[in-house]
């Protein structure tokens, strides 16, 4: 199969512009009394014309059965394949809440836990500690120094925490100080390799060093520390598919995915309409935009059936200012289902519509989860949607393979 | 693409029970004269009732075109990418007679054949010997002793025997003697690592005193042997899935094959009111209930339409009683189509209904491989069925990789 680092060779950049609409938590399932599912309840006349003039499809985020979360949805989305391109625990914490990291940054993942007097741990999540609380012992650690290391802390939520640290030398591939599991001991780093010893007597100096400081600490008195990464070395989609991409997002953990997979990212706006003029004063400097639509998914979440159909109509309303932008093709789709009778994302496919000047025989008609299985794309893999996305753009030459792919 | 052994991560234990009726052979082609198939021409009500309240798809088993045997059909069913987890011939052999193996036993597939005075192969299959006259063979095979190895051997039928050994330091990595054609002599049999040597070496004193005692024969003066195999290192689903499976069928060749994938297998009933029984009996102890119907192929192979008809018809009484034992989700497939106008197996896709307390859209109301192509699961992969029915019990996480996977 066809993997993004093919396209570098397959694609080619022409005038043309891409408006990529990702509409979170897109598909929906039937609600239980009503049997129709939230885009089959929703009035969204703008979006059922524009199916009209659009050829649809289905489209299997990872595997059938398998649900995504939120950054392998959208990876999946931009061509990459999930079990090629990994981006580790730390980095993706790190990034899901917006923080910006270096190329040579090290982020660990960290949770505040507890341990009795025999240092044994009694609970990994110290209760699920409050943000306030955890705060203040971030306060605490943050006064720590090491020799030559620039250390960073930030919490992200009730026990966990990011540690980020810079110096040179620094190699991620060592063990975990969290054994995983309550009633054990927090183990040591080990090196996996020469080049990464320097790192791990870091990790446990940083971690005896949190001890102590911890010591008379009642909600939390340790630490234990896994998913050490970098910045992943993954293709950027700029250089893959010779795109000017722009990635644009109320939320820092889209901004951060899109910024990791080499989109430019914009400051954010207070709604979607501030989000609709960014990609209008940004239509002459890119060539390829992705524009985040949350609000969907939150409903979903929250198993709010009504409020995923309020939003989707919302967004509807939206839809005819985004088709006089002037885009040549604009792609609709979702990251992932959240159906709202399930509360949570799910292994659904998920509903996709492109627009653009190419004929096509698509006889849907409405933008429904049911009437996109029939359409002319047919059901296929996420990964392909930007292939075909490029394609309706003209970026895509012929395939003649003369070497191995 | 997720194989069964990442499925280790991905999945949970949780109370929810699922049972996977696998209907053998289940798939069809139209009649040559009606133009239906054997599910469009049976009357099956409650198939069809409970197929308008499932979502429904279509499966292929290995890949198009490719026609599965049993054995590969139900590993695939099961999750395992047959190209990854191989089962010797030797062993396979044994499994589908019920021969029961240890873990130590090199399994062999053996042919009676018959040889000229020049030692050349006449017949590889000596004209498929009738059963009675190869056990009097195997009997007096059965005398032949190798010091330090125990040696059983067991008819199959025609011309096909296993042989089975047991001793210290055999290995499985040699030659076949088999030749694969006539008018070429019995090969000796040759170590492809140092660590089997003695098994070539046992497998040639094999043949020398098997030729010894057979030179006289009319109907086989010779053997040969192929397939040299022990029980695959592979995954089971109890500990790939976190389930606790049981396998329920009336033949052994299947028990065989549940049991080498990790199932409990119980006495064997009658009838399948009596493998209901033991679904019922059993419904506590276990999660998982994999049922197995194999009237439906047996009509199919002998190429008569009517038969499976009425299997089908008779299978269909039964399934009120199979819906109302309790389970959480319910699944129905086939190990892969057997078409009356085949005769045999083949290599179409094989309709899927899975049940379950989750809503769907799907617009099927028939059980019938038309009907399903167009269901909302689509068209996947036999190994996709069981992540998505795993999925619809709410045994899988969400797929978040921070490591490769």
């Amino acid at each position: 199969m066809l993997d993004i680092k093919n396209f570098k060779t397959l694609s080619r950049y022409t005038d043309s512009k891409i408006l990529m609409l990702v509409i979170d938590g897109l598909g929906g399932l039937p609600h239980r009394q009503t049997a129709k599912t939230e885009l089959e309840c929703a009035n969204i006349p703008n979006l059922d014309k524009l199916t009209q003039e659009s050829t649809t499809g289905i489209a299997t985020p990872i595997q059938p059965g398998i649900t995504p979360g939120s950054g392998p949805g959208h990876m999946s989305l931009f061509g990459y394949n999930l079990f090629q391109y990994i981006v580790g625990l730390g980095v993706r914490e790190a990034i899901c809440f917006g923080i910006k990291l270096s190329n040579k940054d090290i982020a660990i993942r960290g949770n505040f836990c507890t341990i009795d007097n025999q240092s044994v741990i009694t609970d990994r999540r110290a209760g699920r500690i409050p943000d306030n609380d955890a705060k203040k012992l971030i306060k605490s650690l943050s006064q720590i120094k090491i020799d030559g290391i620039d250390i960073t802390i930030k919490h992200l939520e009730n026990h966990r925490f990011v540690l980020i640290l810079n110096g040179s030398d620094l190699n991620p591939d060592i063990t975990p100080t969290d054994p995983l599991l309550n009633n054990l001991h927090i183990n040591q780093a080990s090196a996996n390799s020469p080049q990464s010893r320097k790192t791990a007597t870091i990790i446990n100096k940083f971690t005896q060093l949190s001890l102590d400081i911890l010591k008379n600490e009642t909600l939390a008195n340790a630490i234990i520390l896994r998913g050490f990464s970098q910045k992943p070395n993954i293709p950027k989609i700029s250089n893959a598919y010779h795109i000017n991409p722009i990635g644009i997002s109320l939320y820092p953990a889209y901004r951060g995915i899109a910024a990791m997979l080499g989109m430019k990212v914009t400051n954010q706006g207070k709604n979607f309409s501030d989000l609709i003029e960014i990609v209008k004063n940004n239509f002459n400097d890119f060539d390829f935009f992705y524009l985040h639509y949350k609000d969907t998914d939150s409903a979903g979440e929250d198993g709010d059936f009504d409020k995923k159909v309020i939003y989707l109509e919302k967004l509807d309303t939206f839809i005819p200012e985004l088709k006089t932008i002037g885009f040549d093709v604009f792609t609709i789709t979702g990251d992932h289902s959240t159906p709202s009778v399930l509360s949570s994302h799910s292994w659904h496919p998920v509903p996709i519509l492109i627009n653009s000047d190419i004929p096509t025989s698509d006889k849907s008609t409405h933008f429904t989860e049911t009437e996109c299985r029939t359409g002319d794309i047919g059901q296929i893999h996420a990964t392909d949607i930007m292939p075909i996305t490029l394609a309706h753009a003209n970026k895509l030459i012929k395939f003649e393979p003369t070497i191995p792919i």
